[in-house]
């Protein structure tokens, strides 16, 4: 299968570059890495193994680019408008979209875009920076978990979810609502609490009050999730985030980072969506709908 | 009646000075400004007209002050254990203590230190800061509601008002809860808000996102009100107090300044204890329970 890659990140050059590295045929979008990587390649450092593509496939415009099988979107959602005018030239009528995002909503809001596409979510549990032009550095887990949104074509998915297994990247399929709520379990909580106090991860979990309340709030993501008629979630997913993020080094969420660097937040995806449609099933989550109130206010102060 | 004022800072200073320099017997408890105003006096400059007290009378230990039939307290909560060892050399056993505090449950650990002893609240709408050794600035509003806790003498209530009001206090008898509760609605909102969101009042109202959390939070503390038995609240009265907060000067609340110069912040009679009271009435005010874990959060980190 041919890939294309949009949004050459921390998250894109990674998985991309396993692909190519692993010998798939893989074609990159570029913008101000493109002069770079011509000229230097694209390097990963990885805990897996790093390695160096010399030549990888770039474009600066997707109308120079081929028409894929697979495209991985892991541009920052608060781009994804742009999608209207990148995705056409890389469509054939069974292309599958991959969108290595986080949020609730994504997909259906693409969808909109394009009816008929096939659309699946990749949800990536990873540690990972753009370091440099061309450079992006793998710190630690890695895997990622696919959800079917609306692709028709069950062989198409086991043949991503394999390519990917092949690649050195661990992959398996899981129920599209399912995972993306699962996400959203952990998401919620660390992404605007980290931006709110200014913190890390591991500061909010040492302090008693600030580790019950990322409890509670996840809860509040479980009893949305539940309503909505996710099943295999309950209280002792949010016990297990907890004890798994007590097990990472300390932590900046990447909407910490975009705060910090005066980038802008995904707060539309990861809470004011989310929120919606918790809202939709009569479920209401007040402490994430007020640290989305507490992040509209602080997004405002930075702009 | 004989006042003793213990707390002469922007409030006890104030209340204090108006009732001295209206001819009333006031005695002013001092800590750090006892040589200054013992030289200077007592200087108040005030929007309702300034005045100077060239000697008032004053003292640096309660052991050297008369007994009185009223004692303000008008300390910060953080420090009201003092009151065990501060209070019993000025009590005779008709002394009624006022305390111009904030929050919930004062009243009841102050009786349970003295269990006979006469308790009224005393709820001050004031702008006013302490500018400098023995120096007071008035700015705007000034009223003051007191209600009687367990007080069993209507007369020496009506006393204390009329004396207020004699010195150019505009001041009011009210139902002790509802008082208490209506001043909540106002302080647990906006105190938290200013401290988390490192800003001012108007600012939190400017944003539509933080002016909706701010009514959000008033309503969680109307409907703790309404869940304690408190009549005569309802949701206008949070429409009532954004309204009149937007007619303010930007603002910062006491705590906020507490903690810009790194001062104990009142979390516990702020909302710990209006929290724990809802909660022994089947009521939970989510958003301010988030609030208060984020001020333990960042108490935790100035400490």
């Amino acid at each position: 299968m041919r890939y294309a890659i949009i949004g050459t990140g921390a998250v894109g050059g990674y998985y991309g570059g396993r692909l190519a590295n692993a010998g798939h045929d893989v074609h990159f979008l570029l913008h101000s890495d493109y002069a770079h990587i011509r000229e230097y390649g694209l390097q990963v450092e990885s805990c897996n193994g790093s390695f160096h593509l010399p030549r990888p496939n770039i474009y600066n415009s997707v109308q120079d680019m081929p028409q894929a099988d697979v495209v991985i979107v892991a541009l920052k959602t608060t781009r994804n408008s742009l999608l209207s005018q990148l995705l056409p030239p890389l469509l054939h009528p069974k292309t599958l979209v991959l969108l290595i995002q986080n949020g609730i909503g994504l997909e259906a809001d693409v969808q909109k875009m394009f009816p008929g596409l096939w659309l699946a979510a990749g949800l990536a549990f990873i540690c990972s920076a753009k370091t440099g032009p061309g450079r992006v550095s793998h710190q630690c887990y890695g895997h990622i978990s696919i959800g079917n949104y609306s692709c028709p074509d069950q062989q198409v998915m086991e043949r991503l979810v394999a390519d990917f297994n092949a690649s050195g990247i661990k992959a398996a399929e899981v129920e599209y609502h399912e995972a993306r709520w699962k996400k959203a379990v952990w998401n919620m909580p660390f992404n605007g609490m980290t931006v709110a106090m200014n913190t890390q991860t591991d500061k909010l979990l040492q302090h008693p009050s600030t580790r019950s309340l990322i409890r509670r709030q996840m809860l509040e993501v479980i009893g949305a999730a539940r309503a909505l008629g996710v099943q295999n979630i309950d209280e002792s997913f949010a016990d297990r985030m907890i004890e798994n993020t007590l097990d990472m080094v300390p932590y900046s969420p990447s909407m910490k980072l975009d705060y910090d660097f005066h980038r802008p937040m995904e707060i539309d995806y990861l809470y004011t969506r989310a929120i919606a449609e918790a809202h939709k099933a009569g479920f209401s989550m007040p402490c994430l709908e007020m640290l989305e109130a507490q992040l509209r206010f602080l997004e405002n102060l930075h702009s």
